[in-house]
């Protein structure tokens, strides 16, 4: 790592989870030289002020771009394309725009004709979160050695993305391209469809009648309590990923189901043999991600401890 | 918490994490006075005694359970009546025997009829666990604030179960009672069908061909992440968790394939609030979970540390 400020002015737009999680990072790094936020509500905004987060937060979203370098757009997927149409008219030109979002198909398809032929787009998804929301859920630690995917167009400028690529390294990420139809396959299967599952196990355990809430709560066990953590997650985000990863996440659910069917059939039928022989190939993934460096094998499981 | 040894004598049949956890939990609290232990292979038994986990590490069973107060039976459900029939002839008169298992209707079923009257049998369940399994899993702080459900069958010697539940609370857990059924049930919600649905998961994910399983590692975010750590847990334990507890878990799957398939529904209509409400309905439950002190809001995960 090195040097100066890689980006000179950079705009946040939307100051969430990811966006006040790459301020920080920002910050940590001496990434981006001066740095504007915008978020719709007052709300946000006075608590972005009163936290430090972002040197300016701006009261319009043309003020807070317009003399950017980098745009972020971190808002949920289903507001990308408005927020695009909003920003066009303030870009500089040969500034980058860029987004988060957890789906990359439907962003590029909404934001892009948006944006004047002046500027770079260049989509990109940081594979990094937690169940938190907000501006004060940030912390600087967040993108360290998790991958951010960049799913430029053909025909991007190299450079624009060889620059963003640099942004992403600063922030602590390894970054690697992809094309949009593929990312969105991969999440479908790493992120977007377990995500579905979990948020279906604790609907059903809050729906059964002979078992209590306040039974399912203090007798949750390992295997639901993660559940029920990943099940708490932003109700808009995840509304917005499945609406706009509707393919890939009902294909992935049509295996998912058919796999599951298999399963219980081996268990109505008592066939242990196929438990066990489905039971151990699991197990060969964990490993692969505990080599790969991607979760630890120990209890604080592998996530990033909060700091600024 | 208190005093003096709750039994002089425990016998710990099988070494594994939960057998291991007791011991050194029993050795933190002062909760026995001799622990004698037992594993059917040599080198769990060797291993044993290189770590010095039981005071004493006996090769046979029936010397292992001669003189003991408390027998627990700590191996895979499936192997409990068998275990139970071995140990019948040699246990004391009054002692009291116990199991771990992680369900309650068949163990009592097969245990029961081949213990003598002269001893007592309470089934029982500690809802603690990691997905590491041997002799060198365990760890002192496994059960504590976690939950222990003792199973009584109706007769049961009241002195006895009170002696067990101080047992348990001694090694850190609250302990409740329930009946075998209801269990079964709790257990089938909290744990057993997560993890089938976990294991199905990663199935999946190491199925798709279009999407390699190095990619499935690499780009594993949250949500998956968990769910390969749930689904590397031992395939013996679990093959014998669903065909004992058959029932139970075939239910709960056929209502979450019931409401999976109404939420796959609204993602192909595309029916956003259905999407919505039901995300934001699951939230209640982790807010519930984290105000009962069943797990903490923090990065690690209210995973207990290992400590000896
Ligand atoms: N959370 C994760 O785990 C994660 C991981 C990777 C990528 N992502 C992606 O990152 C993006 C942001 O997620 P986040 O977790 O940072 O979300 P967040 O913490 O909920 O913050 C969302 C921000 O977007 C603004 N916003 C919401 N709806 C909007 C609308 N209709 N128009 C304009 N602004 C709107 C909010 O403004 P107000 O505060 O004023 O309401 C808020 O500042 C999403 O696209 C998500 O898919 C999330
Ligand atoms: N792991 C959890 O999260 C958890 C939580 C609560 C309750 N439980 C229950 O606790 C019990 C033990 O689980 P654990 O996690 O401690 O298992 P573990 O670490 O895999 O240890 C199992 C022990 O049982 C022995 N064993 C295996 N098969 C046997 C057989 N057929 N006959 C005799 N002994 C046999 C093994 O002996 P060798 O080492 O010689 O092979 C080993 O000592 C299970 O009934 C499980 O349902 C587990």
């Amino acid at each position: 790592m090195s040097d100066g400020p890689v980006y000179e002015r950079v705009a946040l737009i939307g100051l969430g989870l990811i966006a006040s999680s790459m301020f920080w990072a920002m910050k940590r790094g001496g990434v981006a030289g001066h740095v504007s936020g915008y978020a719709r509500s007052e709300a946000t905004r006075d608590t972005a002020r009163r936290i430090g987060l972002c040197h300016t937060v701006c009261d319009s979203i043309a003020e807070a771009v317009a003399d950017a370098d980098l745009v972020v757009l971190a808002v949920p997927v289903g507001a990308m394309g408005a927020v695009a149409a909003e920003i066009a008219p303030h870009l500089k030109p040969g500034a980058t725009v860029t987004d988060v979002g957890s789906v990359k198909r439907t962003v590029i398809t909404e934001v892009g004709p948006h944006l004047p032929e002046t500027v770079h787009f260049i989509a990109g998804h940081p594979l990094a979160g937690t169940e938190h929301s907000g501006p004060e859920s940030g912390f600087s630690t967040l993108f360290d050695n998790r991958f951010t995917l960049l799913v430029p167009v053909e025909g991007t400028d190299p450079e624009a993305v060889a620059r963003l690529r640099t942004f992403w390294e600063r922030l602590g990420a390894r970054v690697e391209e992809m094309d949009a139809e593929h990312h969105d396959l991969v999440l479908a299967v790493t992120s977007h469809t377990p995500h579905l599952i979990a948020y279906t196990m604790v609907g059903v355990a809050d729906d059964l009648r002979r078992v209590t809430d306040s039974e399912v709560i203090k007798y949750s066990a390992a295997g639901f309590r993660d559940f029920t953590r990943i099940a708490a997650s932003d109700p808009t985000m995840w509304r917005d990923v499945f609406l706009n990863n509707k393919e890939a996440t009902l294909e992935i659910l049509g295996r998912f189901t058919e796999e599951l069917f298999a399963l219980q059939r081996a268990i109505r039928t008592g066939d242990g043999d196929m438990l066990f022989d489905y039971f151990t190939r699991t197990r060969a993934i964990r490993r692969g991600i505990l080599e790969a460096g991607q979760d630890i094998d120990a209890p604080d499981f592998g996530r990033a401890k909060v700091e600024r």
